[in-house]
């Protein structure tokens, strides 16, 4: 499937959608639409996924395209305004548009009337199902080995993390599964439950339900984390993720460098406190140790500095630890193989 | 205003909801239904409340009513079938009926049409408003003292110290403000966001909406904590709450006898372990501190043996404790004043 991804002024470092859908999922990216890079290349920012031109904006994609991605995921998830053209051309030439925000474009008027008239499909990836329910607290009774990851902050690389360690173990031949829990990680599996859109009371329910469907019928289950339990707006997401899937593993995820949380002015804690802080959360509900970890490098030029920076982080957390796209996520994964 | 509670089979122990209202809601209430206590009273089963006669059903209820109150908030916020034609015999006498349930009576058509007809209101507590946002993490910004009520686990009293409290201030001239969290605070209170039911990514920009709305206007904010940092289903709900609303001060509200999380086969921790708990989930965002504890003592007949379970409670946690209803809160607000 031919897909454009629209990732207007915030490609590629704030625009983890769309790198997550270069880097994993089963679509030909055949243009990213970011009017600050016109005239540049995907690889001209980012290395290691596909390439595809930068354009201005949808009327600038001369190719066939199936679906228009919406790539970005600003804090709060609104609509852009100045994205309207982008859309509104998209459905008039007969796309489909998929979108992870918590402004539901099939609640739009135009875009609705729009889809309508030209058979277009409108997902709106972050709209729940209806049948949700409160957690019964039995994510364990799954005989699979659950590994979740968990953060310092948003942003930091959990999604990635999760996606390499699940890949890593396909291609080890093991059985393993992968549960998305945001709108990255539904965009590229197609399918799962955009956790920070479910009412608070359900949110450990409808992890719990994804980890014992997955868990039923495979060996092992990764479980992408969301946010931090030190986070000011997003830690209920992060509680309920970690009560409700119940894992017997977890992965600390951080970025190098990063010391504060994205967006706010709060310091964050040590990095070697998050270990007790998620082992010390999770234990009421479900004993689980922190195996290993996972930093983000992006910020490190040189590969040797990168090296030395996940050296101090392992031996701040005190379990092996890589940076999963830069090196290799093997390490860690068989810890718990 | 009059009204009649329905508590069906669960008056008095599990129906929280309708004794919260007896306790402390401005209305007249003429009937309570709970069709296995036909015949008896309210204070044959709760002494220090509101008296009234409890009856089978609605159609047994002469008195002129106001309006319909559902008093039961059963796991999951459903709506029992054997309810129906007490609501009906409601609707069509021309009643309000309220509800705190995860089910909404508006979109129920049997209802909303009965409502439509008699000219009812159907009010649907636990329904959020739609234009909440992110927590922006500012909540401390206000100059009023705010205090939270945190838990060992779900119905040990929390809304209830929480309104002892506030009352008490009250009546001690303090200029003091309830923010109510759940569905029975805000039916007592008439107004206010029932967290639990808010999405997850906008749960904690609600308790900071609502604590930056009071302090503005209050020098002491009272604020109903819910659930517990331990519940398998519901630590998102507690954990939004705690970091939305930024309290200087912390009240643990544990049931003396409580070992295990109601309604799950999961253990309590000790409830000592519960201040430190508190304290470092709350510090990354703002520091706070455990002040006080409120213990309901409930199930302990004699009162002496009830002051022996606060001093042991006090002990435990290192801080002054009382029991708000069978005794007093005084000692407890005292120390924030």
């Amino acid at each position: 499937m031919k897909v454009a991804l629209l990732a207007h002024e915030q490609f590629p470092d704030r625009a983890k959608t769309a790198v997550g859908v270069l880097r994993y999922a089963d679509y030909d990216v055949v243009a990213v639409l970011d009017r600050d890079n016109d005239g540049t290349r995907v690889h001209d920012h980012v290395a290691d996924v596909q390439d595809a031109p930068v354009v201005a904006s949808m009327s600038d994609v001369d190719a066939d395209v199936d679906a228009l991605v919406i790539g970005i995921a600003p804090i709060g998830g609104a609509f852009e305004e100045s994205w309207r053209p982008d859309v509104r051309n998209a459905l008039e030439r007969g796309c489909d548009v998929y979108a992870g925000l918590h402004y539901f474009l099939e609640d739009d008027e135009e875009f609705a009337s729009l889809a309508a008239e030209h058979g277009c499909e409108l997902w709106d990836v972050r709209k729940p199902p209806a049948d949700l329910g409160v957690a019964d607290g039995v994510a364990d009774s799954v005989d699979a080995t659950v590994v979740a990851t968990v953060g310092t902050d948003c942003s930091v690389g959990k999604m990635t993390a999760t996606r390499e360690m699940y890949e890593y173990a396909r291609e080890e031949g093991l059985d393993a599964a992968f549960v998305a829990t945001g709108q990255t990680g539904i965009l590229i599996e197609g399918e799962d439950i955009p956790v920070d859109r479910v009412v608070s009371d359900f949110a450990a329910g409808a992890v719990e339900d994804m980890v014992l469907d997955a868990g039923a019928d495979h060996d092992y289950v990764f479980v992408e984390g969301q946010a931090s339990l030190v986070h000011p707006a997003y830690s209920g997401v992060t509680a309920s993720i970690l009560h409700g899937a119940m894992p017997d593993h977890l992965v600390l995820c951080h970025e190098h460098g990063r010391e504060s949380v994205h967006g706010y002015d709060q310091a964050l804690p040590p990095v070697a406190s998050f270990v007790d802080r998620y082992e010390a959360f999770a234990a009421p509900v479900k004993e689980a140790d922190v195996v290993g970890g996972m930093l983000n490098t992006r910020g490190v030029d040189a590969d040797d500095d990168a090296r030395e920076a996940i050296a101090d982080f392992a031996d701040a957390i005190g379990a092996p630890a890589d940076d999963p796209v830069r090196f290799d996520p093997g390490s860690v994964v068989e810890v718990i193989r």
